[in-house]
């Protein structure tokens, strides 16, 4: 299943492991959120054999054919496990259809009687067996010098999908719900993290390198609720992901946190910030003074591809020298993007350095 | 047409320009973006008498009405002409629908027929004559301690409606054009920039107090564009309004400009920067070292009200005590504000100061 990279950058050391360690990489380690995905057309194909995108998420072999599709076209240093953040609510009892140009649609959980009526938090490993055997496989076949990622998505963020019943809108409702009932969307909140570090934990003994915590929606908190539903939550998740494995290493990924990465970065206490594209190579800089940055490069640049690609990826892995820093994206890979152009990205990230 | 707040609040002095002009206020000035709009049902009764959104912009009768419907319930300390971002391209000859539940629609303009095909941006001018008799009559009628604000959009953001053909989704075409064709978008920023300075200077000169310019789309670009795209062009409108009028008072709004905002500020020469919902307290006080902040409950917590809402502004007015602050939302009032939120929204930011 698992061909080696034609450029012979085979090696025992995983170059994301060492970064996320402390140590900058003379080239920095490379991987693309959503590097799996619908622009690449055996993917398309995979898809086509699913019955439902949750099938397909929990099929093993399926699961482990997409995380791997990626690797046998580009030299990546890492794998990204195939599944989605909405496994979670699945996963507690509410099931989501993913509807084809309209996204993940769920029945919303708005009142204490639908927050209460979730599966507990502890139970969801139960129902996600066939990611950690997904995860399993992909331990055994993957190169030992690919660093294999598991995944969740961070409280917040699924909450964000749980309430609204929909991703990615004006938010009026989950806000609402945060703002005039506190205690139960509290207990949706402590059941999802609950749920959550159960879900990352059971990645890293299933043979999770590292795992990321996806915050997607968390640019669109002000600041007393950014850390109230944000910060607070992650840093709970990190610490019972570290009193199971101390040595875990954790990237967080509070897209648009704008002014607040940097205090995500100091209160949270994971190894490594991912940032979207608006971030300046100076504020990665800074935060690279005390975590790992991951980033940012602009998705539709990776569309428009050429020399306007090429010249940012000069400038930010010269700006970036020397630091801790994991090359990707800002957000996840378009299904626009050509396949040739993350070709293009590799070789140019790798000849700059 | 206008009544006098109940408050008492009428004074020669006015409060915004004030604090534009580097003094801060005991009690800051309080404007909301879209204060005059279709949370009102007086809003609402207006806008079924006008046969399109846009001839309710250009009629002055009625854009003077929807400016001081806000004025008349609420004591606020600007009123803000009731008017739209995308007079520009009407004026430059590219027609603009509204189009309910959608938004605006435009033919889009991708290529250089399209470009070199528009209107000159000097000539904006002479279409919106009828904006500048609705800010001449508002100027006569309005209080004398009530700001008026005129407004235009900054060229990029504008630039994403004309290219796009629409608003605020994935910006592909127009960062395409950006990328693809520099030569071609240069013209049509060129063009844009042009048309707003005319139409800034004009507003002024038919009596506003001072002048925002909306950069609602600055966010989504990464950083080398954000700086030849935003800051530039910003700052070379700023300097031609000053050229025509050097004691302009202008504040910029480039929104979601995460950590760019202070570079936004140095650079750019405006009096004021508004902020969006996601700005800490911490950075708008160093905002506030070096030009006016304006800015940034968030509008969803206007919808909410209540304890959650005034927790808030006491947090902000009390942080930015002492501060060149002007009170705000982080962007406009959206429509099911309930009106009595904004009288309460008012008296808690008076009774906190």
């Amino acid at each position: 299943m698992y061909t080696k990279p034609e450029n012979g950058r085979v090696t025992n050391i995983k170059p994301l492991m060492a970064v996320l360690a402390g140590s900058p990489e003379a080239t920095p380690p490379i991987w693309l959120m959503r590097q799996a995905g619908r622009y690449l057309p055996e993917y398309r194909a995979l898809r086509q054999k699913a019955s439902s995108f949750l099938d397909f998420c929990y099929t093993p072999e399926m699961a482990v054919t997409a995380t791997l599709q990626p690797i046998e076209r580009f030299a990546l240093d890492a794998a990204i496990l195939f599944s989605d953040i909405l496994v979670i609510p699945d996963a507690l009892g509410m099931p989501v259809t993913f509807v084809e140009k309209v996204g993940p649609v769920l029945e919303p959980v708005t009142d204490a009687r639908g927050v209460d009526g979730l599966k507990p938090g502890d139970g969801v490993t139960d129902h996600l067996t066939p990611v950690y055997q997904a995860l399993r496989i992909l331990r055994a076949d993957l190169d030992p010098g690919i660093s294999l990622i598991g995944f969740a998505g961070a409280p917040w963020t699924i909450a964000t999908y749980m309430v609204e019943g929909r991703g990615g809108h004006g938010f009026e409702t989950v806000k609402r719900l945060m703002w005039q009932a506190p205690d139960v969307f509290g207990r949706l909140m402590d059941r999802l993290e609950e749920a959550v570090a159960h879900h990352l934990i059971a990645q890293i003994e299933a043979g999770a390198d590292c795992v990321k915590l996806f915050d997607s929606w968390a640019g669109v908190l002000p600041e007393p609720d950014f850390a109230r539903q944000v910060i607070a939550p992650t840093r709970r998740i990190v610490d019972r992901v570290r009193a199971a494995h101390p040595d875990a290493r954790i990237i967080g990924f509070p897209r648009q946190a704008g002014d607040r990465y940097a205090v995500y970065a100091a209160e949270t206490g994971v190894d490594a910030v991912a940032v979207d594209q608006s971030v300046t190579l100076a504020t990665m800089k800074s935060l690279a003074e005390t975590v790992a940055v991951q980033g940012n490069l602009d998705p539709q640049l990776l569309v428009a591809g050429g020399e306007p690609m090429e010249a940012r990826i000069r400038e930010m892995v010269a700006g970036l020298a020397g630091h801790r820093h994991i090359f990707n994206l800002g957000h996840g890979v378009v299904p626009e993007t050509p396949p040739e152009h993350v070709a293009a990205l590799v070789a140019a990230v790798r000849g700059n350095a």
